[in-house]
């Protein structure tokens, strides 16, 4: 789910990934993960660091009005289910493939906030060689992690053991911690080095 | 653009690239470029031998009506413009990203097929080492090549010597022909193996 830690001004968000949240102006301090995430990977294409996507938010469109003179305009359309995960590039030759999740909880983030689509795409990538991760954001503690999917994975398998969530502590150990800056935003590709040599320890 | 081989059967697609063609059936004869590409990818996903799937279309979102007890309705919406290429992924560890044209032509392949974004997308995909290509079929003449994105790259910079198209005969000595089949419907990533040993070769 997409807070807005400004509280009160958000947006009523279509979807909790709908791009179009763009459309609003936010202080940088009051901006979604969605933005902040946005705003670095623009960062990063610009100064030729990375090219990495938000994918659009899958739509399956029933109707369509031609006016004459003007642009097509979408009458009657359905949000589907994705796929895949929201982000995905290319950064020096790695195929690059992550989800970002928010929570407001202090000690510990939810599985429920992830799909079984999600995981299994991780998975698949994963088994390509693909560097595959979370963003989390404790938003009210202001932290940042990126967090590898193979461990991810694994405590979604472990879901029926009763543990419904990752403790924060285990986010702390086997996740990289980055803070937020200027530019980017959220430099979250300096753990990427980080996040590769794990990967590869993993194997 | 996307022609409809068995003719007069084709859907009213509500943009050349919309995925809501797949909502139409077709026999295997009459599909579309994209769904040939589409079906494939489905294939490579479920034999773990590639992760790549279309992007779906930008659409910007006005105005979405919440009934009770149905899904929300978009009830007014647009088209935007598309900032990568349509297809991307990995394969063993390659990020691949491509873009799939049609022309009727049968001597050459014209260059108003692309636009400047995706020709931008490219080169910032190969400055971080990806294996960017386009899929070309020749709908009249049957015939499917992959081609680097690289020669796609040197022919767009050089419209100004008035050639506005890609010569068959250039396709064919600097592209790889694939067939049709059955399973995968386009056995395109046959080729990447050639064009990752070309790209490398450019470098």
């Amino acid at each position: 789910m997409i807070n807005y830690p400004n509280g009160g001004g958000g947006p009523s968000s279509f979807s909790k990934d709908s791009s179009t949240a763009n459309a609003f102006s936010f202080s940088k301090r009051g901006m979604s993960l969605e933005q902040e995430i946005n705003d670095s990977n623009d960062h990063y294409l610009h100064k030729g660091i990375a090219v990495i996507h938000k994918k659009p938010t899958p739509i399956q469109i029933v109707n369509v009005d031609y006016p004459k003179r003007s642009r097509a305009v979408i009458k009657e359309a359905y949000f589907r289910q994705a796929s895949t995960t929201d982000y995905n590039g290319v950064y020096n030759g790695y195929y690059v493939d992550f989800e970002a999740k928010e929570t407001r909880n202090k000690t510990s983030f939810p599985l429920k906030n992830f799909h079984q689509h999600q995981i299994t795409h991780f998975e698949n990538c994963l088994s390509q060689k693909g560097i595959c991760f979370v963003i989390i954001k404790f938003t009210s503690l202001n932290r940042y992690f990126s967090y590898p999917a193979s461990r991810l994975i694994k405590h979604w398998r472990n879901q029926e053991d009763s543990r419904k969530s990752i403790k924060l502590n285990e986010i702390i150990d086997y996740g990289i911690e980055f803070y937020p800056g200027f530019r980017p935003t959220l430099p979250y590709l300096e753990t990427i080095n980080n996040l590769i040599q794990r990967i590869e320890y993993d194997k």
